[in-house]
């Protein structure tokens, strides 16, 4: 074997390296923030991710939502989306009521009481990711944004070719 | 209000502003890459992310692993861990035995099969995860591995902050 030969594997064994520590760092802060937010919702609104997100995504869309598009939307995974709804609307945060004509067709939608709720808790959010990530400095947090947009740009594009 | 306040409170909120777009774009990036993984596992393994997660855990420690400490390894939300490890059991991935004098510890173990099934699984995930990221080119994984080094740093420290 060639000096060239073993000088390419051994980029090659570096550069995969390199990819796969990429991923596991990005698993790992994605997952240490998410755990502050966590354990500060369950602190501050005894309520938890999943339901803040259910919420989120219905704060967008004050028409509503019917259940499919929103399990679609949630950004976290976990939660079991139909029982957050049922708790949801228990606590008169959500309403919820299918389809005159196709009873197994829900449409979820945040009552007042909801959208006071939420908003309450969005701006103690936003407060939590400034403190967790605010210290990070303005320069360091734009450049991270403008890799990570190329991050999702190249994944996105990697999805895309795989389901060809 | 002097021209200088406003400049300062216009500052303020943009500041915030792209903490949030930032915690929400490394969400997205992270949710991305995990769905691509996933679906390649079910895909070519019939198998799920909480259940090579588990594997991965345990293959780091031949000597196998108490339950308790195994969940708080894994690094994927979402499984219940003694649902997949019946599961696993019954696959002949793993074997489960309970301490002889306390019978509710239960210490968990890569059989011979399911290292084999394991390594071969772990080949073909870190090829999957090169597909994704390694388009993304060698300068820019150095740097946003470096980036995301600074935010674990900064966002363990806003934990241990929060805890005091």
């Amino acid at each position: 074997m060639s000096a060239e030969q073993i000088d390419h594997e051994a980029r090659l064994v570096e550069d995969d390296h390199q990819s796969l520590k990429l991923w596991l760092r990005l698993l790992t802060c994605s997952s240490l923030v998410e755990n502050n937010i966590r354990e500060s919702l369950r602190r501050e609104f005894n309520t938890t991710l999943p339901r803040f997100d259910f919420m989120a995504q219905l704060q967008r869309e004050p028409d509503g939502l019917v259940m499919g598009s929103l399990s679609k939307r949630m950004m976290v995974s976990g939660g079991n989306v139909s029982g957050i709804a049922t708790q949801l609307v228990k606590d008169g945060l959500i309403s919820r009521d299918s389809l005159k004509n196709d009873r197994r067709t829900f449409v979820v939608k945040l009552t007042a009481k909801g959208l006071k709720t939420f908003n309450k808790m969005a701006a103690r959010h936003e407060e939590w990711v400034i403190e967790t990530i605010g210290p990070l400095g303005n320069d360091n947090i734009e450049q991270l944004t403008k890799l990570l947009g190329e991050l999702k740009r190249t994944t996105l594009a990697a999805q895309s070719e795989s389901n060809k």
